[in-house]
């Protein structure tokens, strides 16, 4: 059963979702964590719908066993495609956050009345999720969504903050649909690793979201108001792979801020 | 049972190794294929050995079970490091061609007296296969292998033949342990897309494999010697995917040449 000082899971195609990890444990320090990536099928932005959503079923049942109090999907290909799903095989008792929902809301709320723009994985952009939500909330809104298939790699590979990563990047934010975006959504949670980057590409200031907080702030709002904080400091976090390698262990440390070890956990591929 | 007219069984982590694929429909128009490009698990150059050797073996089984001739790895990481547990799985019946060992019989057979340098995934470097299979023949010989990551996925997502896969390259190829190379192999089945662009660094010709071409003309060598080579024209071949998106149905024409239609088989997940 879980309580207050129970864990808060959180689940990903692989490591990208530790920025979001990253960003809870940077405001919500008491909290442990129980980190899921799924490695072996990593990344999701080139998968069916049909694929992401076993993953995603199978992966919420390992959390509960796992006593998590909150299921938070660190992954925009997952939230856009699976979020249904989770919050079906977690029932009512428990709280889902995705990372889209808080973000559509932050977007909202600081509308600039001008065009809104969205990048990320092709299946979070083949989704048009971001331009369903935003529209269902401002319906004359102007929104672009533009697929940046080869950000994710990119910051994965250690490229970023560099001279290949800013020519990457700016190819891609130069594209005609995105041109006078007054907001810019980073749809992926590598991105909030490319923030200034993006920023760079753009003469005069504008609103680029920091997802990973904006989501980080949801999960503290929703633990105050339901009185689930927790109110013990927890001494580690766990991070579990559905396929180890060192490398991907190696790049923990870009993502979430310092070192991890992996845990890895089979929960597929009984060959 | 299979005969001369039997289809060649061929498989990849994706669509990589329909470079392959595309060589061997070149110098042999006659014969039958087969393919299988596993994309529920695609790429496979950060997985583990462990997963690398399953998926491999049920993927052989499967196109034993399609009643192929021959069985090709177009893929390098697999050919590092599954191998043996594919000849393992297909017994002394047909023969197994990797697309290493083609490569490194030509590598020796050109040698330049000079050093050689291989390019590819994390998994197929870190194996040092190459280095290690083209000492076993020239003891002397010196070998660099760096990785190569950002490649596959660059090339998977469009950019080749632009400035910013040149920029990638170059920086990739601007390794100090790739300095004065005589004969570079790019140990990725992904590469031969790429081979001008190679070239286009180099201020003087070096020796660069095309391995796709290399690996056919083993093929047609095996098939010639055993009496295998198919007497009739087949109408088409088949490609099967582990998990389908229309993005890799567009994608293929890039890798194959040519339309394809792919169809999904479901080997594992059986959640």
């Amino acid at each position: 059963m879980y309580t207050p000082n129970s864990p808060i899971g959180i689940f990903d195609s692989g490591i990208g979702g530790m920025t979001v990890a990253s960003a809870i444990k940077k405001i919500l320090p008491n909290e442990q964590l129980i980190y899921f990536g799924d490695t072996a099928h990593l990344p999701y932005g080139d998968k069916s719908k049909e694929s992401i959503q076993k993953y995603a079923h199978a992966i919420t049942e390992f959390l509960l066993k796992k006593g998590v109090k909150m299921i938070v999907i660190a992954c925009n290909t997952a939230s856009a495609l699976a979020f249904d799903i989770t919050k079906k095989t977690v029932g009512e008792s428990i709280p889902v956050i995705n990372v889209i929902d808080p973000v559509v809301d932050l977007v909202v709320k600081n509308f600039k009345k001008g065009k809104i723009g969205v990048i990320g994985t092709k299946a979070t952009v083949n989704s048009t999720i971001y331009t369903q939500k935003i529209k269902s909330k401002l319906p004359d809104s102007k929104i672009e969504e533009v697929a940046t298939p080869l950000l994710a790699p990119m910051i994965e590979e250690g490229f970023f903050n560099n001279n290949i990563s800013q020519t990457i990047i700016n190819n891609y934010l130069s594209h005609k649909r995105l041109k006078n975006v007054k907001q810019l959504i980073p749809g992926c949670t590598h991105y909030p690793l490319i923030l200034n980057q993006i920023a760079s590409f753009y003469d005069k200031p504008i609103d680029i979201i920091d997802t990973a907080m904006c989501v980080a702030e949801k999960i503290k709002e929703t633990l105050t108001n339901t009185h689930f904080l927790s109110t013990i400091n927890h001494p580690e976090h766990h991070f579990y792979v559905s396929d180890y390698t060192e490398g991907f262990e190696q790049s923990t440390r870009i993502f979430f801020g310092s070192k991890i070890k992996l845990e890895q956990v089979l929960l597929w591929d009984a060959l």
